[in-house]
């Protein structure tokens, strides 16, 4: 199979050949190329760029293609996760909005997914078999990693750890945490739990963390204490983490560095207004691997979100009030290639800000070819013009699954 | 002539009987009402809103729809003025520049425009004379009201008050002034140019502030100084002001209450990372003007902006990380009507967060119409099926020019 006249991160034209699922080769654009190929995917000279990987969406949750819901709630974890659990079962079934929005997603560019599946004592599996179902659905299109999330805690409410242990048990790959501290008020026991059920699942650790300055350091310090003392370097990823970069300066540079030594890997939904989070570039430029997401979608948190990681990537080149061409760009390598390494730690890390990875002989043909000049105006521009491939078929094309 | 069929604000299904520019009448929707008249503007079941109002812009140095270029440029405001000062030359005149932004700015909802017109010793008149050609290209479609602006000071090169006298004498309505202490670094002899100039010409003033805390503060209070001392109230701009609330309580309110008294607007562009500014909903409540602008458009300056006051209403919104429905419809009213205030202050303000203006018998009959369930919905969606109206004309639909 063949891709024609594409530009490998905005470079010269290029063919993509492609077998089994991987780039076996990569030559300078030749029209007469195509002309002998059976399979020819016309780029017509648009940037190919490794497609996309969203490492932190709540598939059970959102709301894309119902009709639009006023915001409810009061402000706060606690109060959202009320709301939600008051309203989340008014409209249709977990399963269908989860495998809607999975659909819009990859049909946006996105082929990776790590998403949360709730666990509570309200929903008890229904949310995760909602999402395991989304799965199912797209498993040619997209990998959907998913979480086992106690978005309400695991102490406040009977029977969690236990339906956390089902989950894991039953394709839940991932077990998720969230603000040991301020949501259980027991970080150490929060913490057990949760490193007790990745010990038992042999599974990697994902802690959603809100906590602000030097609360949200001493949570930082528990896991790594047990990422040290369990043996679970490059298993454990921290999502959110608004705020690690508000204590000093010293403490910004320890944990940068404890995260590149530990291998601890981050998630981002760049969020507005976040003034104190680890500076981006100085995470990646540190060996850490650093991915994007898209949190919630138009659900009963949030209205925001529209299942287009393009739209995300702009948005964290602008909370990060980057100007720069390489730096618009390397944003754009923290939403493929850098969530693929959160996802599939085995995947090669970015190394820097002038990296430009996931195209080259032996990479996965998990590909999204985009109009546009260079990458960076393409990410200004978030244009519809795009084909998506997932190992080596195209999956979608001009914002419309296929196949 | 009739509008058939729109929803006010989202409101019940109306038609809107418009005459000379104006709304002379709202009825329930009737069909049967459309077959009797003569010029119907189908409505199709669409929100009406006030059209855009982009209260700051900076027509002249824009490089949409030209070939994307790199950013280059040290950072801040010296850096990258010298940045434009070297390339503003390189791609089409001024006049074409401009009047092709603001076509796309029309296109995309926006009817009042307050532009910039840099005035410099490099660019005399040349920038300011482009600008004026833009309008009159447009002058059927747009209301656009030129700021002669000293980007690069007052006092720091010679002849700029000469040349900003010769603007406003040549059609500029405004005078525009620019960080006072940190650019020319002299705030009384700057301040006493600009309001000088605006005497001279009985011209109102808009300050371009970018200085921090307590600096910035300072300036203002000079600022409010002079407008008491020579009856300025109600004439009286500051652009960005990014951190006038970063002082303490007591000064956010002082200088909310005095810029309430003084009726001086404000201008914001929806930055990233704004955490100290004046609290948005802060000011509307306390009778402030305050309108949204897009700044610089894909410039010298900066990659970002698409000439469409729809995303930047988005951006709004997600800045202040209002999730509440009445949240975001306040962000659409500042967006339309909040701007219209601050370009013409004979229009009924903005009364809270509540007001849903723009929209009454006796307003004018600039229009948004915009696909969308609700107003806040159409801002998440940033939809493309819009009709705009201009004094009871269209002048756009589905994102072109029309006639």
């Amino acid at each position: 199979m063949l891709i024609s006249n594409v530009r490998p991160w905005g470079g010269d034209a290029q063919d993509i050949e492609i077998a089994d699922g991987a780039i076996t080769a990569l030559h300078p654009h030749d029209p007469a190329r195509a002309t002998g190929a059976d399979d020819v995917v016309p780029g017509r000279g648009r940037l190919a760029l490794p497609s996309f990987s969203d490492v932190h969406c709540h598939l059970d949750s959102n709301r894309l293609g119902l009709p639009f819901r006023p915001h409810t709630g009061t402000p706060g974890v606690w109060g959202l996760t009320m709301n939600d659990r008051a309203h989340w079962r008014e409209d249709g079934t977990v399963a269908e909005r989860a495998t809607h929005a999975l659909g819009l997603m990859i049909a946006r560019g996105t082929t990776r997914v790590r998403s949360y599946a709730q666990i509570d004592a309200d929903s008890g599996l229904e949310r995760f078999e909602g999402v395991l179902a989304a799965k199912e659905a797209h498993k040619d299109r997209c990998e959907v990693e998913i979480m086992a999330f106690p978005q309400a805690g695991l102490l406040r409410e009977k029977g969690v750890p236990e339906l956390m242990d089902q989950a894991l048990a039953s394709g839940a790959a991932v077990v998720g945490g969230i603000d040991p501290c301020t949501l259980d008020r027991d970080p150490v026991k929060h913490l057990d739990i949760v490193f007790g059920l990745a010990e038992r699942h042999q599974a990697p650790v994902d802690i959603h963390l809100h906590e602000p300055g030097h609360l949200g350091v001493f949570s930082v310090d528990l896991i790594l204490e047990r990422v040290r003392a369990l043996g679970m370097r490059g298993k454990v990823t921290l999502s959110h983490a608004y705020e690690l970069g508000a204590v000093d300066e010293a403490t910004t540079r320890r944990l940068t560095e404890e995260f590149a030594e530990l291998d601890i890997s981050m998630a981002t939904i760049a969020p507005a207004q976040q003034l104190h989070a680890l500076p981006l570039a100085g995470l990646t430029e540190a060996g850490v691997r650093v991915g994007l997401g898209e949190d919630g979608q138009r659900d009963y948190w949030s209205p925001y979100g529209n299942a287009d990681m393009l739209d995300r990537t702009w948005q964290l080149a602008f909370t990060n009030r980057y100007r720069k061409d390489e730096l618009i760009e390397h944003c754009m390598a923290v939403a493929t290639w850098g969530g693929a390494t959160v996802i599939d730690p085995s995947v090669a890390r970015l190394a820097s800000t002038a990296d430009r990875p996931g195209l080259a002989v032996g990479d996965p043909a998990d590909l999204l070819l985009l109009g546009g000049e260079t990458v960076a105006s393409a990410v200004m521009d978030r244009g519809d013009d795009r084909t998506v491939l997932r190992a080596g078929r195209v999956v979608a094309d001009g914002l419309e699954l296929v196949g």
